[in-house]
């Protein structure tokens, strides 16, 4: 762990390694992923089958056993206690409420006279979503990719999920059940985005791809992300803590390792402007660390990933967490709401002492699928929006059009498009 | 050109040719423009100045030269004649007041005791925009590019535009002048890309390249995703006309010319429920074929993937063009409004005899960059929320915290991640 001031000299120096820490796509990796879906597009259902029987260790003889049918979906559901169960649902209900609010309606400008211009919105058809398997397969990241969909509009939800040795998690299925998955394939891998992205005879082609994945997974969608649409390309996971001496330091410390116990790629980061705050917290996460399951994850992610920071005001602080562009970002400070406007960069941001990052990880409302590595500069929190597209709406009148016809010539003949002028003046009687 | 019943029994196979016939990025192309990448993100400025020195035959000697200064854009901006410019001017204008439209506001819910919940909205701090050179260096480009990034509130828009033998459009820069860009720099192909994504000593890095450009600069864009955001992956162009026999031929034959020119992969095509309509549409594109100073382009792109195809009703028509997901799509039928409901799948929509795609390209208001070969599926016209991002609000206080802290602490069990319910049991005091 780093614990540095921000006025170091070398700052920026020491703390390149948290920043650079994200894996980067080798040649070979594309080249294999490249080879995946290529393979997938041409044999179909035949290279879906091979690789999954290869990577998953199953003995799949034909294509109809790719699908978990309604049976075992249900059987699933009746596997989980009832009030995991309940809590689930607690989420589901919830996260539906929250994207509910960002529904965009289409509109029509009407203040023009003879120009109407709008905006048309409308679902996405069919979108695939990608639940990793294994130990990381998460009932809530199927809440988080499934609800936003199903409230947007989405006619068929497809669900991706492998199965390592034919062994999936009963709340997951039991997550896509409540969420309103409408099918279910136990394929993954590069292999799993390939049939989505391509369609084969039994997985049906989609118009988008989400949903986090290991480095197969994350290429395979970047080397499809125009073929069909991608939510975005997921990193490591961080948290930033900015705190101003307020607060409880166990609290703080117990913050940073719900983040760090997730991967040892996870970053953990406070910065203070308080030096003894930031110290209390470095003595409380050594002391909590041992208390911990995962300790051997938290405690490597810490040591090489984790950092306390000292910095000379809020501003500081805030600035240097807008470089950072955190995924989770902890405003435990006494006002807030005060410090929000100075934050530009940050995939979620939870206010205050009583907001643990943990209350947005399943059932707050708001999305967890969140922009990692920096890309909150750019990225948003997975939404409403990316399940619907829009479609531009111009109606001109003759009379529209003779107002603005002109212009339009002259722009065309600017850009050398003769006939894109011809095809106002045909219809104004010009030239 | 084919001319084709939608109920012929091989339609798919023979309207196939038209739907495949974008370029697939090769194995080649795609380790050329990684090298290229990596060759820019080491050496920086020096590989940028000799990239384009060689494909754009220039003699830089430092990379200073790479900026196209203040004096230079003011020397163009007095060459463009004065009515260009007030057209161009006027596109600004309209182009600005329909972006403005699209802004979203950060919201904050505030219908749950103890439990706020919203979105904030920034703007990108900077992004890039690439602009093609040569030809089809078109400063509509530019403005469709730059004025909605403006209108985002983004703070710096840097422009990119290779000049091949030295040359740009002077009416680009007058485009770029009038939109609000704030430096532009002489550098174009995956370099350009490459630049803004990494940053050079010269160029500074972005948040996100938006733009068309040739199969170097989309496989380029598609590379760089995730470490900056991209606009959407371009392809070839296309129109598809809806007609129910209303309105004249020879401007619906005009409308499909103005696609043709483009380029020679541009696709054309018209489906009608009266064939006799489609008959004389056929004669006049025929007829005005010859009189286009673009003829050998437009009569390639017409001869290779021009189509008029009839079908039983407006109904059909319909499906068939959501299967197609065109860029541009015009409703050349008596009630525009009456079909809106049934298209799902398209970039824009011109509505009516009196709104040729022309209308839509410069001046309109709403943006020229559509999703192109079938991904209105998913993609949306480039908006003002390319040009913003989004951070997730949570704020709870002690008692929302307390109201739903058992759940919260119940589903981290489910997951195995036992420092996520930690962080909210050391704060009420659980376990």
């Amino acid at each position: 762990m780093l614990f540095l001031d921000i006025t170091d000299t070398d700052f920026d120096r020491q703390f390149s390694a948290i920043l650079n820490r994200s894996e980067e796509t080798s040649a070979q990796v594309l080249e294999t992923v490249r080879g995946i879906i290529t393979d997938v597009r041409t044999r179909g259902d035949e290279a879906l089958i091979d690789y999954t029987n290869r990577f998953d260790r199953l003995n799949l003889t034909d294509a109809a056993g790719l699908e978990i049918g309604r049976q075992e979906v249900e059987a699933a559901v009746a596997a989980v206690p009832a009030e995991d169960l309940a809590a689930l649902k607690l989420a589901v209900e919830r996260v539906a409420r929250f994207h509910e609010k960002q529904k965009s309606q289409t509109w029509l400008s009407t203040e023009e006279p003879d120009i109407l211009l709008g905006q048309k919105v409308t679902p996405l058809d069919r979108v695939g979503i990608y639940v990793p398997g294994g130990k990381a397969s998460y009932p809530s990241s199927v809440i988080m990719n499934a609800v936003p969909a199903r409230v947007a509009g989405v006619r068929e939800i497809i669900m991706v999920c492998p199965t390592p040795g034919g062994e999936i998690n009963p709340a997951v299925l039991a997550a896509a059940h409540l969420s309103g998955v409408h099918r279910i394939f136990r394929v993954g891998g590069a292999q799993a985005v390939a049939a989505l992205a391509c369609g084969t005879a039994t997985i049906p082609r989609v118009d988008k791809v989400t949903g986090p994945g290991n480095i197969y997974v994350a290429t395979a969608k970047q080397l499809v992300f125009g073929q069909v649409g991608i939510d975005m390309i997921a990193g490591p996971s961080e948290i930033l803590v900015i705190n101003d001496g307020t607060g409880t330091p166990a609290h703080i410390a117990a913050d940073l390792l719900s983040q760090a116990e997730h991967d040892e790629l996870a970053s953990s980061i406070l910065i203070t402007t308080d030096r003894s705050f930031g110290e209390a917290v470095a003595a409380e996460v050594e002391y909590q660390l041992g208390q911990l399951s995962r300790e051997s994850i938290a405690r490597a992610s810490w040591e090489k990933f984790g950092a306390i920071i000292v910095a000379g005001s809020l501003e500081e602080a805030a600035a240097f967490s807008n470089r950072i562009a955190p995924e989770h970002l902890e405003l435990a400070v006494a006002d807030p709401f005060g410090l929000l406007p100075r934050i530009t960069n940050a995939g979620a941001i939870f206010m205050g002492h009583w907001t643990p990052e943990a209350a947005g990880d399943y059932l707050a409302g708001p999305n967890h699928t969140l922009p990692t590595g920096g890309t909150a500069r750019f990225f948003s929190p997975l939404s409403v929006d990316d399940f619907v597209k829009k479609s531009s709406i111009i109606s001109f009148s003759e009379q529209g059009l003779k107002r603005l016809g002109n212009d339009i010539v002259r722009i065309a003949g600017l850009e050398g498009l003769e006939a894109h002028g011809k095809s106002v003046g045909i219809r104004l009687g010009l030239g």
